[in-house]
């Protein structure tokens, strides 16, 4: 008998993991919804057309294909055929041979052509007359030079022309389909389909197809699965949830403040108390690289903008030492490196780092803009009555570069072996790839993953989180079972998830159920109850235990 | 510019579509949780062999499959390159030239043999030399017969040899990938994942993989989107959600009595009120094929037990006249016909239903299990004082006979265009086909998009369900913006769902964003309520304003 297993990198979520997992989901979408975000779902599978391209290369390779249903089974069974159609050209060999023998063996090179001429009308394939010659013109000479010695009659002559012509077929279509082909290639490909591979890309479709029914500004949230063919590794998941908030159709800084007051809030409603919102800006970085004289080198040329930014993502992974041997080793002068590590080593307060950073970007209105932004973000914090608490300006902080074009956000959690739990950032052209161009936007996003993992390892979870029943009612016999039906039906006419033991068995069982399920009340009926109408109501917790009526019993659930 | 479209089948759902849906799903759900059922959730990838074979021919057809990634090309490419492998055999191919020149032709033969022999070592492959040679014989010899007679050289005979047989392999592992090969057969498979095609599978082999932490009777409901390679038509889609509830490890009725509770708590929350609840036994449908003499046919047989169910499960479709014909047509006599006619024409109340199919079934112990089984659930119904309304018991009721064992239950909402909408039933092997038998259970299901369609045609959708901000703050100016910034924290703070218009535009165009997106109250700030503090608020509905202060506005809002 098989043994059931899951897909690599996929899980179950049985009841405690929901319990926890609906406690995040919920507190991030009351925030959502408090801040007037509206909900959004788009279906699992998008058209490849929609998906691809979207992610880089490297996302294209992880995106999941779902096979071509019905369709694709008839057009790959229509290609492996395809080599029978040749055997109509059976006669065309057969007058080959005949000719052939009558005349000398150069003849058979014009015959060859001759018989381009006649295949040219039918398939492409019937083109590739001169790739099959130049293939196969050893053999075929040999066939033929048997031929024409007389060590073969016209039939096996046609018969092994014949064969070779099937097998270069078969050869020349086994080579079209190549693996990228297969999977891109429209005409016989085998997929069209993708699993989302993110929230962003749909909802970017979403707006493109919806822009006549959307109110803009729009601000919408989206919590869904995404799909990724990754290698699956501790806390990467090929499923996993997103959870998006984003606006779209405005470029007021007002958005970027309510997502530093959304993750506020929502890390306030999980119990996370000690975490960081690094904020950086798109500008600041362009003004960095100008500085360094990095912002006009063309891409792929030394001491270009995006080598650098690359080389200061990693500066807290790999130091400032081996930042520097790799920015020289891609060409940055000493001077833009001291420029740069003055810059980036600058300690002061946010107010200080504003003013030092507005100096050095005098010359620089792209810098300026990215300080003044940043500075207008705060000041929109404190007319909300909202402190800085939690905001850090982080100047080496370089995610998404190859989309946001203004305020850069991400959020870690201190004292966690977990990365970013949250990020997002403005964007100047969120939909321009599906033909909107200058729809502009800003959007965060939270990990639900690594939040979970997070809130485990702070212990952060209350027990109660648990979905269960309040109260559980136990019987001794088919009387007291009848008899419980009806507490039952009272508990729940007031709103008290409960539930009866269904099967007629011991006492301890049905607490023990009761136990392993943590629901945290019991009721438990014999004859003496149902005569009395005082029932035995138990703290599963506690084991405090009470004879009461059945009011009493509510006045203590509600 | 690509204009973006969805996959066939599959829908977005905008915010006027999610508050709708967000109402049924959270009815079902809560209803669920009240009934002491807990959450669970599967990925929507499986194991293809979880998922085939579950569903018959036809499910399996329409199972959505996934390209294997990464993999699936690494072993894809691995077949199309194997032909190279054969050129570290071209040494051979050189000594068998070289020893045929030394002999005569047959020879040749022996040596193939030898070479089969040297081959033979390796992969499967190899073994094939007799096909190869079977097949390729005649230019085999043409060939050889070259090199033997001097016209070609050593060198060009190991050429042509090697070109026939990189054919031959090339053209033999084509032949191995016929498309069901593709599909299905592991080793060299395209796909070993597929998506979930119901919740029933998925739940069995959560159950089987869990069966040591489970607590049993397990009580669990799901509610996720599952997927179907359907023609897409009317109501039906490639992408829908299920919801259902299911207990295992149980036979207590009282199962079933609840789900017949269940179903009346989740249509009263709807707003639903003229259904009907139909209900039947697996007995009750083996003890009419007894009466009717098809109880011991062999499938297939004329007059056999599923032909006659899958004729009454038509009765309400094409009438009985019709019904009669094609049992006629499947070897039924007239007294099977008249009997069977007998009982499914009986009118009277449930229990003169109950007694007129009692005494009908005084020679049948399948037919009286399910009479019993209908009673005992209709007193456990009236233990919860709960009375028959909606419950309908319909002998002709014939769903899901393949698995289903004992109840069958199936909702249907009088007066919509709408087939059932909740169906299901008590099984007894739920996970015998994972290798887990004796696991008896009773679950159902409700159609999520049937129910939506259902009550958009009943206008029972409130305008509220909407999810939107409950006040947006409008602005006439920089100061008043500020101003708003705060009076925005103060309802956010007391929980009240609002946002404030992000840009500086016309009050009009601020006041159209609220109104589109329904928000109900709106807050118009200037220079004056500025300096005031009392502000202009406006129920949108009604068009009624007054100026009030920010704590008159929380008192109406909360």
């Amino acid at each position: 008998m098989e043994k059931p297993t899951l897909p690599k990198g996929t899980r179950d979520f049985g009841p405690a993991q929901m319990a926890k997992r609906q406690f995040i989901l919920n507190t991030i979408r009351q925030v959502f919804q408090k801040y007037g975000f509206q909900p959004l779902e788009t279906p699992a599978m998008e058209n490849l057309t929609t998906l691809t391209g979207k992610y880089g290369v490297e996302g294209d390779q992880l995106l999941f294909k779902i096979l071509n249903s019905g369709d694709f089974l008839k057009n790959f069974k229509s290609y492996l055929m395809f080599p029978n159609e040749l055997s109509s050209s059976r006669s065309i060999f057969k007058d080959i041979a005949r000719e052939s023998k009558k005349q000398n063996f150069k003849t058979f090179d014009i015959c060859l052509k001759s018989l381009k001429i006649t295949l040219y009308k039918g398939d492409e394939i019937f083109e590739k007359i001169d790739e099959f010659y130049s293939q196969n013109s050893g053999v075929v000479e040999s066939v033929y030079r048997n031929l024409t010695e007389g060590f073969i009659s016209e039939e096996e002559f046609t018969d092994q022309i014949d064969l070779l012509f099937r097998n270069f077929a078969t050869q020349y279509l086994l080579k079209r389909l190549t693996p990228s082909e297969l999977v891109f290639n429209q005409s016989i490909s085998l997929s069209e389909k993708g699993l989302r591979y993110d929230l962003t890309v749909p909802f970017a479709r979403y707006v493109v197809m919806n822009r006549n029914e959307v109110t803009f500004p729009f601000k919408r949230y989206q919590i869904q699965p995404v799909w990724r063919a990754d290698r699956p590794q501790k806390g990467r998941y090929r499923e996993f949830y997103q959870c998006d908030a984003d606006v779209v159709g405005t470029d007021s800084l007002i958005c970027e403040a309510e997502i530093v007051l959304m993750i506020k809030e929502v890390f306030k409603g999980l119990g996370i108390a000690d975490f960081s919102i690094k904020i950086n800006h798109r500008g600041i970085l362009s003004g960095l690289a100008e500085l360094c004289a990095a912002k006009d080198q063309p891409a792929g040329q030394a001491g270009n903008e995006s080598s650098l930014f690359v080389a200061i993502d990693k500066l807290d992974k790999i130091g400032e030492e081996k930042v520097k041997e790799e920015l020289r080793s891609r060409g940055f002068s000493e001077t833009s490196l001291s420029t740069l590590f003055e810059i980036v080593n600058f300690k002061g307060t946010t107010q200080q780092k504003i003013e030092f950073l507005s100096n050095k970007f005098s010359t620089t209105p792209t810098g300026q803009k990215g300080v003044s932004d940043f500075k207008a973000v705060l000041n929109l914090l404190s007319g909300y009555g909202a402190t800085e608490e939690h905001v850090e300006f982080d100047i080496a902080l370089a995610r998404g570069l190859s989309y946001y074009t203004g305020c850069i956000f991400e959020v870690t959690i201190n004292n966690v072996s977990i990365g970013s739990v949250s990020g997002g950032g403005r964007y100047d052209n969120l939909t321009g790839v599906f033909g909107l161009p200058g729809v502009s936007g800003v959007g965060f996003s939270f990990g639900v993953d690594r939040l979970y993992d997070a809130m485990e390892e702070l212990k952060l979870f209350p027990q109660e989180a648990q979905i269960s029943s309040k109260v559980l009612i136990a019987h001794f016999d088919a009387e007291s079972q009848r008899y419980g039906l009806k507490v039952l039906q009272t508990l729940r006419a007031n709103g008290i998830a409960s539930e009866i033991y269904p099967d007629s068995v011991k006492i301890q069982k049905q607490l023990d159920y009761a136990n392993k399920k943590l629901v945290p009340y019991s009721i438990v009926i014999g004859s003496e109850e149902v005569k009395s109408g005082l029932l035995a109501f138990k703290n599963m917790k506690t084991g405090e235990q009470t004879k009461s009526g059945i009011d009493d019993i509510l006045k203590t659930l509600k």
